[in-house]
């Protein structure tokens, strides 16, 4: 039923098996992985706060609106989606006595800490736990994975096959499998996607659009803007309330550009007072 | 000894002859346009403040450290490839009564409308005057300007052949050629290219570096940063100072940093107050 394969990839010679995967949130993220694991033959069900039967049907997924009768799916991998910001709400109403144990929980949030804290908080001590993010989206990996980056955390994880099993996923794919704490992730995320966020965002917000003039420099720009934007706000504003480290990084995009004008000003006064350029 | 060409550029079916074209100012960007216009068969003297000469040596071109022998050259074209800063001393240096009349003035400067007043205050009225702006550099221009945009404005031109064969050396080279007025080009670029380069110094300011989990977004910006710092801090000044537009645009970026970041602390409160997030 579930055949042990070796896989293909280059980066990784561990073997996987086809594993049952329930997805809890069912919006863009969400639906851009499950294509790739219903291709590589996994078996998919879904729940999620909208209704997405449709799609689902589509797709070859089951849909359930009931989290009850999800959770009775006997998933190998429960894998949360759902935004940052109602992840707590969301986690915090799963009827966990409804599930098959062993279970190994998956996040793919784009913060790091937060659910591994509400995670631990909340999972029963029983279920596995593997922290993640896939850092490509719809856009990013539309054409290929290979050579984007995958980061994991092993938070508790007790059935290696399954776990192992999860990454061959992306290992496959040729992702660039990224080991590391939940805690470096965000640090490095906060000064990382955070930032590029928060610039896409501005951009937008200037309404800065493309010209007849444009060098590719600002054509880059504004493609980034474009292709940000395309993420919810729910999104971004999940990267600052819930990663400790984006605030000081706002604070420091607020300082390097008061630098930067500064530095701007005193050089255009002393351009402009004679006094100070002859000196 | 001046043939008269068709052009095999498809973009353009104006007839060209090859010209004699003296630079003034042989820095990074009279460098890079030099070695075109060689590979082209135009004939190249230089003059500079530093001593180019041996640079000048080896790519065939003859560099007179003397303004007036270099002007003696009787060229065609004299090209102003200066920094933005220095233009108007470099102009208002020239002794004008060494030239060969009629001389068709052209300058390269990434701001167009103060080099167009500089020129018209001061320039002979004998004299031609070609305001352009090439929107690349040695890092995007490196392999092809296949594309790239060329903004002109025809400020005082009465030798049409001189003036077409000088632009022929752009469109020849698959350059996009826009033609247009000094204004709209310093509004446009203090939108674009001035809001680029401030983006990529608040980078720089940041010490914003590559991460082991990069998103592709951010590389892009990580890049963006690195081959802008390649530009001179003159020139990056010059942007600011010297298009009258610039300022209003970087109070825009404040201004728009300042907004997304209330609305996120507005997010985060809604978030975190209880009595907010349940209405
Ligand atoms: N998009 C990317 O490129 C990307 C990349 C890596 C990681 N991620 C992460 O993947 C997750 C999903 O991202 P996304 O791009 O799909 O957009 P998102 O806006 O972050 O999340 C949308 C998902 O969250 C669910 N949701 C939102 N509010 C909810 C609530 N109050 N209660 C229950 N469910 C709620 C939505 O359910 P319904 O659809 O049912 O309404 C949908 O499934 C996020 O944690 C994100 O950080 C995204
Ligand atoms: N780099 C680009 O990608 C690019 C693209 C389009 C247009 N431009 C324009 O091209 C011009 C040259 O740019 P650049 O990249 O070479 O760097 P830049 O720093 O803007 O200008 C350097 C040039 O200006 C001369 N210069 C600087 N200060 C001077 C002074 N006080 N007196 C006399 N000459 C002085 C330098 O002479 P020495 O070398 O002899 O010291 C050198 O030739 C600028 O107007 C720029 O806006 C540049």
């Amino acid at each position: 039923m579930c055949p042990t394969m070796s896989t293909t990839s280059s980066s990784s010679s561990s073997s996987w098996r086809t594993l049952k995967i329930g997805i809890i949130g069912f919006g863009t993220f969400g639906q851009f992985l499950s294509k790739t694991m219903i291709k590589q033959g996994h078996s998919i069900t879904a729940t999620s706060r909208s209704d997405h039967s449709q799609l689902c049907h589509d797709l070859g997924i089951s849909f359930y609106r009931d989290m009850d009768r999800f959770l009775e799916a006997e998933n190998d991998v429960i894998l949360l989606c759902t935004s940052i910001l109602s992840l707590s709400n969301v986690v915090n109403s799963i009827p966990f006595h409804h599930l098959k144990l062993p279970t190994l929980f998956v996040d793919v949030l784009s913060v790091k800490e937060h659910p591994k804290e509400v995670l631990l908080q909340v999972l029963p001590p029983e279920l596995d736990l593997l922290c993640t993010h896939p850092m490509f989206g719809p856009e990013s990996g539309r054409d290929s994975w290979e050579g984007l980056n995958f980061m994991y955390d092993r938070v508790r994880i007790r059935d290696e096959a399954v776990c192992s099993s999860f990454l061959q996923i992306f290992a496959r794919k040729g992702c660039k499998m990224l080991e590391m704490s939940c805690e470096e992730h965000d640090k490095l995320a906060a000064r990382s996607q955070f930032l590029t966020h928060t610039i896409a965002r501005v951009l937008s917000e200037m309404k800065v659009e493309s010209t007849p003039i444009d060098t590719k420099n600002f054509q880059t720009l504004v493609q980034l803007k474009e292709t940000t934007m395309n993420n919810s706000y729910d999104l971004f504003s999940g990267l600052f309330i819930h990663n400790k480290y984006a605030q000081e990084e706002l604070k420091n995009l607020e300082v390097a550009l008061e630098k930067v004008k500064q530095n701007l000003l005193d050089r255009m006064n002393e351009e402009l007072d004679p006094s100070v350029s002859k000196h």
